[in-house]
């Protein structure tokens, strides 16, 4: 009985292996000669799998960028989960957002992967579907904390939530794509502060 | 050598009127029975022309809903382009974003494209990609205005510009959904206003 529960384990870490496999082989060869440039079946050689083998992994080209980036909203969504309640909305999502940096790779290759977001259409999409799925991951979070803090009921707190989170994740969309352009000549973080500044400045009275 | 020049001009206005027709057609139809359940040949065959002529001025379905969007943005632009200088900038965008108010349709015409958008994922997308053109429309309009209000350098009010613009827009997306979902109970305005006081809220001192 033990055995059989074991085997499907087993078959879970050898297909995430190999997903985990597929994605590094094809983040290496996008960054080394571009995205547009690279074929699923450069791919699947690179791999050492067929074509047909790929696509039980990835449903398209694109995924192979945005599944490493689904696994980074896990990780902000524990790290929100684990700031301390009594943080206002917004320290506890720039510090959630903060763990990212922890598993950054070196920023020249974090800005190879940049240029490479906003040069293509069909990863620049792929981007934005993205956040929707991070903010799917991170409202219940913050809208539990908002209902916790204060008065606000379900509904609002929700609404409230959602606009903080797609703000946050708006900006860092916004910080990067400037950061890409001046060359990573600023931190990335000082430019999301800039952007969140930016939006909740008060006017000069 | 007038008559040469006329042609053209009247080549474009008749483009322009079947344009409109085929995209009043076929948001006809999307609303009377779903976007996924109208095909490309249904919206050829209620406009009276050929499928190979709706390619002609429509790459995709989705291109039916997002030429509307692309025109609402020209006209959110006129209109913040119009806000008088002295207007900070979240007084100027909110009043460019109610220009859209004036040309909306009935409540319940705006809640069942809403409620299409929201549906279907590919138009869910191409509503993410027209927030990007949007935001090229608006940002040298806000960055402009930055600049001339104070001391900042053109590579800031850029950057500033574009936070609050997506930002902005992000308010709409996330106000418009829960409007959908509510029912439209409450003005999308208040929803609105709401989000982006969420997000400039001060913590309680």
């Amino acid at each position: 009985m033990s055995s059989r529960e074991a085997a499907p384990g087993l078959r879970e870490r050898t297909r995430r292996a190999v997903h985990r496999e597929i994605a590094e082989v094809g983040m290496a060869l996008f960054l080394d000669q571009g995205f547009q440039e690279t074929t699923v079946d450069q791919i699947a050689e690179a791999a050492g799998i067929s074509r047909r083998s790929f696509f039980r992994y990835f449903a398209t080209k694109e995924d192979v960028v945005l599944g490493d980036l689904i696994d980074r909203g896990h990780r902000v969504r524990a790290a929100l989960v684990a700031r301390p309640l009594r943080e206002e909305p917004w320290v506890a999502v720039r510090g959630a957002l903060l763990a990212l940096r922890e598993e950054a790779a070196e920023p020249e290759t974090e800005l190879r992967v940049g240029r490479m977001l906003f040069q293509s259409s069909t990863l620049r999409t792929r981007h934005l579907e993205k956040h929707l799925a991070w903010q799917e991951m991170l409202v219940p979070v913050l809208a539990r904390r908002l209902v916790d803090a204060g008065d606000l009921d379900g509904t609002s707190a929700d609404h409230r939530a959602t606009a903080i989170i797609a703000t946050a994740l708006t900006c860092l969309d916004v910080a990067t794509e400037t950061w890409v352009r001046r060359d990573g000549d600023v931190p990335l973080e000082d430019l999301w502060d800039e952007a969140v500044a930016a939006v909740r400045a008060l006017p000069p009275t």
